[in-house]
């Protein structure tokens, strides 16, 4: 891998070993790494079509073995939509059925490498699911607490590979109270707070960039909900520009669904914060967060790169999954949001490149209410 | 593409044009195709990571365009299983969730390439999914015809891509009969019947020579039910030894589940024809076929290859998908089917080349089954 510091608190800018496992600051706030990534161009053609072709690029020590279900290097297929050619990534094709994948692999990987032998994650949807995944193929014990309103169903996956599931009762924040309680024992792989969740992510930027033709697009549109996958996107791009492989970040459209719409609420306001939105009942049930907290951090990710964020409705998330799944791509509901946001992207003016949008999770994972949508 | 001639009757050897979209003979006979393939090695290292790497060894016109959703080169892992090192050859991560896409994407290209504007299919499980995904790729009309006793769950996916579903009341043969009374005016894209599916389905040879550092394995193991894998696999081996690119073929192991064993009576009988097996009743829904069409064809390719049938219980289908599963990977039953009989082969002794089996299936397409089993 390339050179590599230490996590630094964006908070109070203290700095941490990288071989420390910790999740976040001991002032609460939450961390970034300061971590040098290396590529080699030349070296990239005959290399395995999985996301650890950029291993170099990875913030793993480089005598520690990879955790690889054979993730990443997704498919990105052209489709016309509206009339409007554009690519769509197919980060629903992954091992656990999500993009979640990318970060889970590198993220198991590092806590394998520490020495970790049991790590604890809070998520009832795709992020549950990968890190029970990447646990299972690295030998780890993994509990995953998930508010005791999650769907029996969501928790299948979970609990077949050999997770414990701990139900909490209350609301989603006793969940993440009693995860922070066992992360006090335990390895805490928050696909949120865990900045090395990010650098897995951040693999889709280098894979776009290959698949381009070794060249950033000038638009990638995306859902947000943490903002895990909008964060990794931008993580990538400025890496790769860094590295003097492209020339300039792409524009970032992150979409929200408008009946949870922290990050478009700040956006529109101006604001450098989000603040709790009120309301998470949409069928994007992978983009409802109510409270992000790296909100800040995606509205200057999305400011510094010139991007936008959009809100849509039920109805045009629904327009979109069915237009998806009739072209052959069957996506969950929460993936239609970032094509929703693409159709809005269309009609405001003329594209000068074809767009990129990122489809995160497979329609598998989500039959009961592609069903209840007709 | 290669050197094309023409479908051949296996009954009456009767000879039909290759763009007539026919799918038996006159006399009622399976039909294979003469083809012969072409491929040149030292074009596939920059090559796309999908199956149409290999175009040049598909029947397809060659002025077609492909019917593509980025499907193929799927990953072949490394496990170990019982203490033995295995290969998985993980063919459940296709877009539709199983390797049937091999079959459609090949099959869906040749109906388009022929002017055909509407398919018919009978199946109630992954290949129904797989045909009414790439007619959606394709803008072609998708009718699948169903037993009434298929389950809703399995349906959505057929429907949300659009296809027409049709339940017949009645017997799998009542299916059988009404799709082909269809079949007089669509084309029967049959996932048994047509062989261009089979040689769509080849691929899966194709890559596993590939990825081998292109050499062929001495053991593949399938799961066996109407034996549109067994077949691919023989067929693409049989090939690359032809092109003299492959030294001898694999030794091919047949797995079915004991509770719906046809191939495996016929084989042990020393038959050279199948016959219908009383029972269907096995957790593996996938290869729960009493009376498979193409059943002497499957005990010759079996036979002349020095391979073997196995039927292994219920409890080892059970104990294999929980073993599976705890290693990271997520499939469907039927796809331990294969596990379970590579599970008895590393008893019968001692290996001297690493053994490959083939997962078939997306496990979240079993979400009520894997529940079910604990």
């Amino acid at each position: 891998m390339g050179g590599l510091t230490a996590f630094r608190c964006r908070a109070c800018d203290a700095v941490h070993p990288f071989l420390e496992g910790r999740w976040r600051c001991d002032c609460g706030g939450l961390l970034d790494l300061d971590f040098a990534p290396a590529l080699d161009p030349a070296r990239l053609s005959g290399a395995v079509p999985t996301l650890w072709r950029y291993r170099t690029a990875l913030p793993l020590p480089k005598e520690a073995d990879v955790v690889s279900l054979g993730e990443g290097f997704t498919p990105l297929t052209p489709a016309r939509l509206d009339g409007v050619d554009v690519w769509l990534k197919q980060d629903h094709l992954f091992p656990s059925g999500s993009y979640k994948d990318r970060g889970a692999s590198l993220l198991i990987g590092y806590a394998r490498a520490l020495g970790v032998d049991a790590v604890v994650e809070d998520s009832s949807g795709n992020a549950g699911s990968a890190m029970a995944a990447y646990s299972a193929a690295a030998g780890l014990a993994c509990t995953v607490y998930v508010p005791e309103s999650a769907s029996p169903g969501k928790l299948v996956q979970m609990a077949a590979y050999g997770a414990g599931v701990v139900r909490v009762p209350g609301s989603r924040e006793a969940t993440a109270l009693a995860v922070r309680e066992a992360a006090a024992q335990s390895f805490y792989a928050s696909h949120v707070w865990h900045p090395l969740f990010t650098h897995g992510v951040k693999t889709v930027a280098y894979e776009l960039w290959e698949q381009l033709g070794r060249r950033a697009p000038e638009t990638v549109v995306v859902p947000a909900g943490n903002g895990s996958l909008l964060l990794g996107v931008d993580l990538g791009f400025r890496e790769l520009v860094r590295l003097g492989l492209a020339a300039r970040r792409p524009r970032l459209i992150a979409v929200q669904a408008a009946n949870c719409a922290p990050l478009h609420a700040a956006f529109v306001a101006g604001a450098a914060e989000t603040t709790p939105f009120p309301s998470t009942v949409t069928v994007a049930e992978g983009v409802a967060i109510a409270d992000p907290a790296r909100g800040a951090q995606m509205l200057a990710a999305i400011r510094t790169g010139g991007g936008s964020v959009l809100a849509v409705s039920e109805a045009e998330i629904g327009d979109a999954l069915r237009l998806l799944h009739r072209r052959g791509f069957y996506v969950e509901p929460t993936s239609a949001v970032a094509v929703a946001g693409l159709r809005r992207h269309f009609r405001e003016g003329p594209l000068t490149d074809r767009p990129v949008a990122i489809l995160t999770g497979h329609g598998l994972k989500a039959t009961d209410r592609i069903a209840s949508l007709g």
